[in-house]
């Protein structure tokens, strides 16, 4: 089958390998219809990553259709569409029986990581009972395939962990896919402000077009200033850290007001200063997650019945031969507006 | 009247000052029937309290008795007898109206801060009805002292926004009266364990007697290996900053299980570094409180009822006229082994 793989920092290339069988009980084989390419794709081909070996079939997210199912598998027979989850959870060890699938002891982010993922034709999903979710029939597939990773990252990351409320202030920085998620979820609770700070003109303009009350350019307006200046001088209930980099985690301690939280989504590589000699005082919480994608299912109905519009996430469409030129256009987002890139082998 | 008045970093002196008076039809002039000293008094000697200027009377913490009350006071009359909040709290602002006291517009730590304070023979109270608490007339006033600020602290800072539960493990970093508070309080939720960290081995042993199931001085042992090897290699569900020092922060960073709180109390002079690089998919949560003492009735019932024993908190007694002398003990604390300094005017 063909397949993206990574060669190490730098380098990748479609190749042909050879097509997955089952390993364990609890595994199946998904021939895969939709995948895309994620930020950690490019985290990983910036040598970020260290779990990922060179040798790996990138890519953690994806909808297609089962093929083979191991003998423990209950949930799903040959023929049946699934979603794949980025997160594989087993179910049954101490995390994932405190919903905290993203720290299951034998599962957690391992598509496209530790473990081959779904930028090929077909790809082994382990505990497939606890990772796969069935897509209704009368489904739009390509949306889905934003309910993997990115839209449950946005929502439980962002909105939940934010705690977002009806009436509450949020500012979300970075309005890249994750940001954009957060802002979509982010309105099933009717806060009365979703201030959207980026850099990139293009992104706020797509921010105003998905609800966001206010956007703002951090290169050329004082952000601080101007939301301080639009919550009464308090600061945000929630600030949404979308980005990942020293800056726009600083930025966040800037714009939160007391007893408000700043709900980290970003892949961080390097530490960040925490100016706790002004915020011990100020009755803040900061939350980190892993998405553990506890919310897939409630998210699947919102988007089947059409709460959320995840379809206008996808920018672009490649087959998987052009994947090469995919990473292209998704790795210079900037020049080509890419917000997501849909990718159908 | 006598009272201890801040010259500047590191100045004081006790001298004679008029006794204050109504100012607000809500103040009440509450003569100190007893007071204490904080660490934070110390901070504000050290010069690191800028809001808190020369001539001011120190002191935020004491029980009294009303002598006079404004026109508006509907709770108390002349001869009650009160416990002060270090929180003075308008009960009217947005903040006081989510229960968030402590950033009240009007209040929040004023008391022996931006206006004069405690340590004194009479101390005026604002907005009384909603800044003194009624005193059982059978309580051990000396023990409700540490109801002013410490226990509330320890209480709503560490155990509560560090979410203590039945079962789960905790480690408190720094065993001082603040950490010996949280570590009080923390046992109304039945943790499974409680691990205390200092460096100093007689706060350890008093930690002892108050129930820590485990003590580790992180002078001679490694702290963070032993609290993995204690907690099946995972690390604690709640880890409690109770110094306020970068190198405590950090090590509750390194102490926090996937999924757990770090909880901060300690008062922070500078900016810590947040290991986001690491933290960031560790799915904990950070929080920051200056006490609201929204729980300070509540905590007057558990001191009162015996649940805990406030009292043992205190080690050394003086009169006003020795409040020098007991600076000088609970600044040597190492030496004297002084927890909480009781002063009688």
């Amino acid at each position: 089958m063909k397949a993206l793989i990574y060669d190490g920092p730098g380098q990748k290339h479609l190749g042909q390998r050879e097509a997955p069988r089952i390993v364990d009980v609890g595994d199946a084989i998904v021939r895969v219809t939709h995948t895309t390419i994620c930020g950690t794709d490019l985290h990983i081909l910036k040598g970020d990553v260290p779990s990922c070996s060179p040798d790996r079939i990138l890519g953690h997210e994806g909808v297609g259709v089962v093929e083979t199912v191991g003998a423990a598998v209950a949930n799903f027979t040959p023929g049946d569409h699934v979603l794949i989850s980025c997160i594989t959870a087993c179910g049954r060890c101490d995390y994932c029986r405190r919903g905290i699938y993203s720290h299951c002891t034998s599962g957690g982010w391992i598509l496209g990581n530790a473990i081959d993922g779904t930028q090929a034709e077909y790809v082994r999903i382990p505990h497939a009972d606890t990772s796969l979710y069935p897509i209704p029939s009368e489904a739009d597939e390509e949306a889905l395939v934003m309910l993997s990773d990115i839209l449950p990252t946005g929502f439980e990351c962002g909105v939940l962990n934010g705690r977002v409320a009806p009436g509450s202030s949020i500012a979300i920085v970075g309005a890249g896919p994750i940001g954009l998620a957060a802002l979509l979820t982010a309105q099933f609770y009717s806060p009365a402000q979703i201030i959207m700070i980026d850099i990139d003109a293009n992104r706020l303009e797509v921010a105003e077009q998905f609800g966001a009350t206010r956007t703002i350019d951090s290169r050329t307006d004082d952000a601080v200033a101007l939301v301080k200046a639009l919550t009464g001088g308090q600061g945000v209930d929630t600030a949404i850290e979308a980005v990942g980099v020293p800056a726009t985690f600083e930025l966040c301690q800037d714009l939160v007001a007391p007893g408000g939280v700043i709900a980290n989504i970003g892949v961080h590589g390097t530490k960040v200063d925490l100016h706790l000699e002004r915020l011990w005082s100020h009755n803040i919480t900061i939350t980190t997650r892993l998405v553990d994608t506890a919310t897939t299912p409630m998210l699947l109905k919102t988007v089947s019945s059409g709460k959320i519009d995840a379809q206008k996430l996808v920018t672009h469409r490649f087959t998987l031969d052009a994947v090469i030129e995919a990473y292209d256009v998704f790795g210079r987002a900037a020049e080509t507006q890419a917000l997501k890139v849909l990718i159908t082998p």
